[in-house]
């Protein structure tokens, strides 16, 4: 097991030690990640590499970025290649510079946290980066990640993975996943059809992915029929490939049933790009209603991440491109927006859907109760911004009560950052397990069914949530 | 006093020590129970029992439910009957079986809290369902059920209760609190008027429930006028029953003051059955308007439950009904929607209105702003979902520091199961103590004026709150 | 360094034996007053005093009144004049009394705590007031207050205040500044410019202030432009009093970027007094676009206080006016409101834009990831109803994961009682060096760094974040 520097579980407090014999029972627990967005190529190739440390843990962070730029560094200095630009040269010493002068923006932050449990767990470095000590670390890294002995497969193998998923545009060949399957590696990295990009109808790239898609399935798509099978065979072919789940972004939880003359005349108004904000919204809420009956139909595990403003800027957009930092959480409505799809299959075991909010105050108020009735709806673990201890706090004592365990499903690690994932998987744990000593020392759980819920917390969960087999 | 078997107070804690003190001052101090749903039944008829464990436990507690449901139980399969089906007969064992088998479930729940401490207090059982002990604990309980030594009425006496309230219909003619009196029994049972269904205007029993209002009061229901006259006759039929209070749900916290022309134009539609959503909106705000202004002039409390959609799931309210899981709560904006009401007798202490709310971002924000000011105003506990552990501690965070301590009303148990009364008061007064002693170790009460405030909250508050001599 | 009452840091926590080290290393830092409400006048007049008990600690004070309204007592009886009548004579000794025979309805309240440690830090009262000690009291600060020991200056100095910020109306000569510049004594108190009474176009009082603005400014308001700029030469004559901010207080964050003929259409129905509520919005939404576009222009830093539904009951305002208690908090919008604001100006460091909410679910949901990204964009302390131990606990707990430390812009007192201003800051410093420990306690930061950090939060982020050389 890998130790982390920032322990979280403090033993002055009789409740943590309590917290800590919870904790070590998983310590040899694997883990499972059933939602993240690691790159598969760092898989197929087993060559694959992290580049140089601003590669690592600057460049592609969008957490790093955001905390940077909100001090008035431009993308550009933090070398962010501007739209259409390929393989921009820039000077890694310069923009690590930058990272660990500024290092102490991340005091208390879960970003601070996991980059230095990262840099701990993985390469034994155990110094806070700083000004002082940016060459220093920066040569370590350097040679650490040059030496071979970093590869992905290994750590993939020395972080005790059982599972991991990425995730896949719904056009996206999965060649990368083909290439694992064939190169005889053993890890197990299984795809999760993402088709947002088919389902934002007034988006500017709908068309592209409209054409994109027409590829794929080797047939045109002239109508919404036509639009709806093509998906279907795209998620047979995921299936097929492994994938377990699907996953999927709006910004509200509205749904709705149209009829299919409805339905088509919306389609058939995205394709000529002339959808208006309401018609999009119809179309939106239709399109979730329409993967919620293909996931009871075909068992692959439906995931809504509800309610973040993505691309906020649009100066920043235009330039640079998404997942910069500017994504902004938005107030969510639950309760009217997801009774349309809930009335007609929320009843139904067959449909597996596990419901992400940025706004925590639905967690108790409206996601914990849905959760806690309908057979077809689970809880995700907190998400993004609330991936931290705080929130995971905020997660257990607003959250459980009311859904109860069972109808959780684990912890997601949500991450590009493959590295980071020993951290993130860490911190959750302690903090389930500081969750569980405190039903312990109230008398609400005995010692020996709170051990067993940190299986379920840490594993069980996710593995029987996903439908892992 | 009876003890229960979770706790809560954690002797290992300095603070909790402190806690105990203060809970302790409160042992012998009666159970005052201002809101609830006990049937009254169960009083007026002095051979009145609860049945059988599956009866008792199981079939009538929507939390219970709801988490069963959650995991692919029918309601069918948990005893429940279907719509218009009378006296069905199940095998009780069977579903205390599926009980035990599941009661895991409820694991870090209030529901799992109240019901073991419920068997400890009540049954004096320390065990904690399971797929094995499920037969003996069936046994004992079938036994002690059948023993007689668990009356409705002895328990009431042993339970400490000095007033419970029933929450009863409008046209409730009220025979079994007028058997109570009767029967000469000392218990104070006192009834609750509750003119949901008089209030609802679009709902399909609308009419139905006129006609009984018709009924009740002798007379033709022809105009508006005349319904409110009704209403008024009902409400002073309840006093003359020993009723202290009304109580009110909607799902909007919004209210009007309408002209009589246009309340009598809303209800006439009403009585056609072609009122649409808006306008049922306008007439339920008006409605609301209207007995806030009965109770200014009869003295009688008004509570308002604001914001849950009851009857989530269309397929199961159709063949089951209501209280089955499926009330979902929403956000509730107060601010707006409550001024007509306030402008018009928010300074007027004879009105007394208790607030509640499912949205818990509205404590803080709106609630306890309000309640802080308006002399109408008063604050309810923690409802429902948040009738747990950490809802409490979360009201009293939010609530207290903005509100005060005297602009809430101290504790409503709001159960339908009365063997769960006790351990329901009972977490209360622990949380409080809990809280309390947070504030004495912080410097801001000493232990004597918290010892006081122990009292309020888990007495003097609802008392007087509620009005009751 | 002053010594409080009530001393939040309980020394049985180890815990707060380490927030007591952190805490003891700013007792001799100065406090940064950037935001409040004090009275210039106290310090222009070498003369001013602060009147009898009642004047000083109930009848300016709003969360005093409150909550002895919201026990029935009316503002009459609390020595509050109505509306046009000046110099009311009341017995304050009286009033004195009212409030010392209802102190309890302070328990664990932060007025309560406030006042405590007002009456000991300030005056070395450790009696808690209460229904017997209330002569003793009154003699004792009416002896205190008559000294002459209790001049504003002096208690300025030894308080420690290294800034104060006023807050004044736009139109206001600022005579009371010009006084203390000229007196020659070397307390730094500052004006704030705050233009709301020009920017509520629909208020019966906005034209009265177009008035006064042109005789400020010595010309005719006849069209946008030329109010533009009179407001223009304003905040220059602002900036040459010593100003660095401004404050804007509206009711939603919805901003907007008016074409100049819609803003001059708005402008002139305003002028006629025929404007409607939605184009009221607009012109709002765009007078604080516009705000944006001057504070990047000269340098001042924009405050904006959102979400107050100000004179909530009308025949309190009408009969009293404002800041009665009356203010009750709204639901905030903030992703799309501000983002027409954001989209021109949010990623310009010339602009520094301090956002406060009374709508806390906005903290961690849209404030803290807006302030984490957009280098314009900080975000103020808890406010108003927040400024409370459990509201700062909160706020450390949602922002600071999310936003960083850096994104913060320290404490405000935000009062008008500049006696307490010593017990609010302690409080701040306090349950910021609690919040830190924990941070040291779990690992995430080491002693000296949180030492560090206790500094930025008692001195240096409201300094920086203020711009206050």
């Amino acid at each position: 097991m890998l130790k982390p520097k920032i322990n979280i579980i403090n033993l002055e407090n009789p409740q943590h030690i309590t917290a800590r014999k919870i904790f070590e029972t998983v310590n040899d627990v694997p883990l499972i990640c059933p939602h993240g967005h690691v790159n598969p190529s760092l898989f197929s190739d087993p060559e694959a590499g992290f580049g140089d440390p601003a590669a690592l843990f600057v460049i592609p962070d969008h957490y790093v970025l955001r905390m940077l730029i909100s001090q008035g560094y431009s993308l550009e200095a933090l070398g962010v290649s501007r739209k259409g630009v390929e393989n921009r040269v820039y000077d890694p010493y310069q923009i690590w510079e930058v990272f660990c002068k500024n290092f102490s923006l991340f005091d208390g932050t879960p970003t601070g946290l996991w980059i230095e449990n990262e840099l701990s767990m993985v390469f034994g470095i155990d110094e806070k980066p700083d000004v002082a000590n940016g060459r220093e670390l920066y040569d370590a890294l350097q040679e650490a990640l040059e030496s071979g002995a970093f590869s992905p497969r290994k750590l993939f193998e020395q972080f005790n993975i059982e599972v991991l998923c990425t995730t896949d545009a719904a056009v996206d060949p999965l060649s990368d996943h083909q290439g694992i399957r064939e190169s005889g590696w053993k890890g197990k990295v299984l795809p999760t059809f993402r088709p947002d990009a088919l389902v934002n109808i007034g988006h500017p790239s709908f068309l592209d992915h409209i054409r994109k898609l027409e590829e794929c399935c080797h047939k045109a798509i002239k109508d919404f029929p036509s639009f709806i099978q093509a998906i279907e065979e795209r998620r047979s072919y995921f299936k097929s490939m492994g994938a377990v789940a699907t996953d999927h972004a709006t910004m509200t939880a509205y749904t709705c049933r149209l009829s299919p003359e409805r339905a088509e005349a919306l389609f058939q108004k995205g394709l000529r790009g002339d959808i208006d904000q309401k018609e999009m919204q119809l179309f939106i809420g239709h399109m979730i209603f329409e993967m919620a009956r293909m996931s009871l139909e075909d068992g692959l595990v439906m995931q809504w991440h509800v309610g973040s403003y993505r691309n906020h800027n649009p100066a920043v957009f235009d330039a640079y491109g998404s997942d910069l930092g500017f994504d902004i959480p938005l107030q969510v409505e639950w309760t009217r927006g997801i009774k349309p799809l809930l009335d007609a299959f929320g009843l139904d075991e067959r449909l597996r859907l596990i419901l992400f909010t940025l706004d925590e105050s639905s967690y108790a108020r409206e996601l914990a109760p849905l959760a806690g009735v309908y057979p077809a709806v689970k809880l995700g673990p907190p998400w993004w911004f609330h991936d931290s201890p705080n929130g995971m706090r905020r997660y257990f004592e607003c959250v459980m009560e009311i859904a109860g365990i069972d109808n959780t499903v684990g912890f997601n690690d949500d991450t590009r950052a493959f590295l980071s994932i020993p951290a993130r998987h860490d911190l959750w744990r302690r903090m389930a397990a500081i969750w569980l000593a405190d039903l312990v020392h109230s008398g609400q759980l005995n010692i020996d069914i709170a051990k067993q819920r940190m299986q379920d917390l840490a594993y069980g969960l996710a593995k029987r949530g996903y439908r892992l087999a």
